[in-house]
């Protein structure tokens, strides 16, 4: 590496490092706001969250920066292979908001904020229009930011799937959902129409929310959590944060007539903290720990939440744990009961409580809306009948309030084009799946708790180029294969076929 | 108010905001710390958190600002009352740290943060070597600070008080605790003696940590805290942290063994946040929030604590509601068991488990080892020999490990002389109780459940003027008297005679 290019090298560096000690304490803030900070805090927070996340954003806008940042750019071929990555990164990144002032950034963030907080106060009223005129705003400064960008993609919703799965697009995604929807409709009939009984009485018998805590602790160390350098708390909303290298957080709801959803909202948060904790430290060190597209991070969340956690292996594992920490709702329900409980296809109104079946109509739903908001400019006051038709029309059922309908999910606060990552990640997740197959009897390793292994093989399979690769070029790396959806409702068909007796 | 003094008190307001901004995070980020942070991700907590202070340092160390700020004081007397004592406080915080360079100051924080690191460690593991070099350096900076303060303090310990108790001196202090020896010593003696038998079994029944929180929240909602603008959550160590004007928080630590810890913790923290919550807003506008001293501060944690908790009136008050959330513990003892339970002297090892009456003596050994350390400069690494010597000789215990003896507290990462602000508030508010007396029948007032007028009356009386008066003139202002501990020693006399049936 010749003195320029060390020197250019030298100041992007320190200046990111400086950079993110304000993106720390905004990492510290936004969680703090989503846990604990009390209601009439939460705006407050989110205004000082706004000022420091300015500041950074400053530091990496000064010209100075950019200078020094194109240059490692244009000479990327001479940088080590994580350098390159940053280089990369960051001319993407200037690309992106080269034509957005600090001013500017500032704005957004605070309508981000508001939008936030209005929808955590909507939510609880269960009254849409107190997120009406923020969401409205969002969807305004997100078409500015996406023209600013003066990106070339086909359609502007195209623009902004590439913010969190770069190089997704609506032609894949409408090929791949109308593959969804050609295989699994035809089945979702078929068990609708199934004799299969299925128990689920045991589901809803009241559990302590203590019993809950104890639980969700048991879950994080049997797949491999580490709790010095993570730790779990309770939200609204479940999300995982990852702070620092060494602060890795699960959060979780405990309901108490629903002990199943918060060991499922563990099982999927803590599957995003595998994948942060086991991302290597040189990652961070050069910056590009933050590379992995949302995509790759649901396929993790999902195949521990769904792929070993409702499984059958994994419920004839944990079966005599839940009897003695839920002794109320085992009493009279069997390991066999449990597993077809958790399983039992419902079409139903909550995303994040859905089967495993049902999901990815929740998510083609959200798809079909968001297209609407961006590219057809659906008046925003429209949302919550159009959401309530689609899940008629998908689902056979309707929300009878804005809370159990539009109002379910935080993400729309923050922008749109997340939801399809969800989707994504159980087909990717459903690919590699198959790949560890070719080395592992997983059921196997799943009964003998030897999660320890499957971490290991996650980590040095799925997790290692996840900050360096594109997901295409990464799925790929990983399976030899091309992105396909093939081997989820692969999976579907053969799971909930045997379960329904309709093979 | 002419140009020149507007524009100058304009420049301080806008640049205090800003530095606000910084000091805000830095609170989230100590809170969090202290609370949820996982082990391995405290110490770079700590670094953004002292890059952040360092920020908002620099801001109010500016020459501008300084400029402005003195211009200010030297025309305080055109100020409006709030903004006067606003100037006052800049001129005194720019006299104390006029010598102190950013670069100083961050790594005067960089020590503190590495010493609570170091503290927390060693607390753990029981080993005050973990903690030792820390501390050392601690008094080092302790010390430097003071030099380069150059203020005109009879000792260096003098100058240390100041920061927490404006005005306080060793020589107040000497007589006060010398009061204190001679009218407690020899009535703890009568009380050793004395044949009273007081139950306390069931104290230590088995609770399980979710009926503790319930009973948190009982009684936080009991006395009026509002938790729209405030929080509740555990930590090792409890603490009230006031965040912002609508960010109050309380922390409390469960003892399964020791359910009666956590409500008088709660009952600690829960006068400290109602202090807060109550501080006129006017006084955040101006930013003289935080002009209130300890002592003044801990007169309201303990008053709550003690005088209310530990009351009769009040212990009868809260008796059903207790056999309702913890029944194992009640089943067989009663209401007055529960009072002289609570009350029973016990000399013992740990300060914040400390009886009422053994209490002062907790603070005398802090107070006595504390001029040891500063004044006379004895070698830390003896410490934990001094400390248990120090216990001996005034309650005849001795710790049998450092976790129980000179680790317990967490005060000393931070600095020294906070310690005798927890005798202080005791004595304040038994000044202060005698004047409510005046005008209310304290116990009816508990016995109805009248908190919302207790706390009207602390707020008018107690609250209002504290951010603008200094100690001695805010005591003389509420109760017409100089600073005296004798309304404090002939509580505790009446108080425990009457238990122990020696009057």
């Amino acid at each position: 590496m010749d003195k320029e290019l060390k020197k250019n090298l030298a100041l992007v560096t320190d200046t990111l490092k400086e950079a993110n000690l304000y993106y720390h304490a905004c990492h510290v803030l936004g969680y703090d706001q989503q846990t604990i900070a009390p209601k009439k805090a939460r705006e407050a927070q989110g205004e000082t969250s706004a000022f420091l996340g300015n500041k950074g954003f400053q530091l990496v806008k000064s010209k100075k920066f950019i200078k020094a940042a194109e240059y490692l750019y244009e000479n990327r071929a001479d940088l080590g292979k994580y350098d390159s990555v940053l280089a990369k990164s960051l001319h993407r990144e200037y690309q992106r908001v080269k034509r957005i002032t600090p001013k500017m950034q500032h704005e957004f963030s605070l309508i981000y904020n508001k939008a936030f907080v209005d929808w955590l106060n909507a939510k609880e009223a269960s009254d849409f229009s107190i997120f009406e005129k923020s969401l409205g705003k969002v969807r305004e400064i997100e078409l500015k930011q996406i023209a600013l960008e003066k990106v070339h993609r086909n359609t502007t919703y195209d623009a902004l799937l590439d913010h969190y799965e770069r190089g997704m697009t609506e032609n894949i995604l409408d090929e791949t959902f109308g593959t969804c929807k050609e295989r699994l409709l035809p089945l979702l009939e078929k068990i609708k129409k199934s004799k299969k009984q299925i128990r689920r009485d045991f589901m809803s018998r009241t559990v302590p929310e203590e019993a809950q805590r104890r639980m969700a602790k048991y879950l994080l160390n049997l797949i491999c959590f580490d709790f010095e350098r993570g730790a779990i708390t309770t939200t609204e909303h479940p999300f995982m944060d990852d702070i620092a290298v060494d602060d890795i957080r699960v959060t979780t709801h405990y309901y108490e007539d629903n002990f199943a959803s918060s060991m499922f909202s563990v099982l999927h948060e803590g599957g995003h903290a595998l994948f942060g904790q086991n991302t290597p430290r040189v990652h961070y060190k050069h910056f590009i720990e933050g590379e992995k597209t949302l995509g790759m991070h649901e396929s993790v969340s999902r195949f521990y939440e769904n792929r070993i956690g409702r499984s059958k292996a994994f419920i004839d594992l944990v079966y005599d744990k839940c009897k003695e920490i839920f002794p109320e709702v085992f009493a009279d329900a069997s390991a066999e009961e449990f597993y077809e409980a958790v399983n039992v296809v419902n079409p139903s109104l909550i995303r994040i409580e859905a089967d495993e079946f049902t999901y990815t109509f929740h998510i083609i739903i959200r798809y079909e809306l968001e297209k609407m908001i961006i590219n057809e400019g659906v008046k925003i006051s429209d949302l919550p009948r159009l959401w309530a038709d689609k899940y008629e029309e998908y689902l056979g059922v309707r929300p009878d309030s804005d809370k159990t309908g539009v109002l379910q999910d935080v993400h729309w606060s923050g922008g749109f084009g997340y939801f399809p990552t969800y989707a994504l990640g159980n087909m990717y997740n459903a690919m590699y799946i198959n790949k560890m197959k070719e080395k592992y009897d997983i059921n196997k390793l799943i009964s003998g708790g030897n999660f320890d292994i499957i971490s290991d093989w996650m980590t040095k399979h799925v997790y290692k180029k996840a900050d360096r690769l594109e997901p295409q070029e990464w799925i790929r790396d990983i399976t030899g294969r091309a992105f396909t959806p093939k081997d989820y409702l692969d999976y579907l068909e053969e799971k909930f076929g045997a379960i329904y007796g309709l093979s």
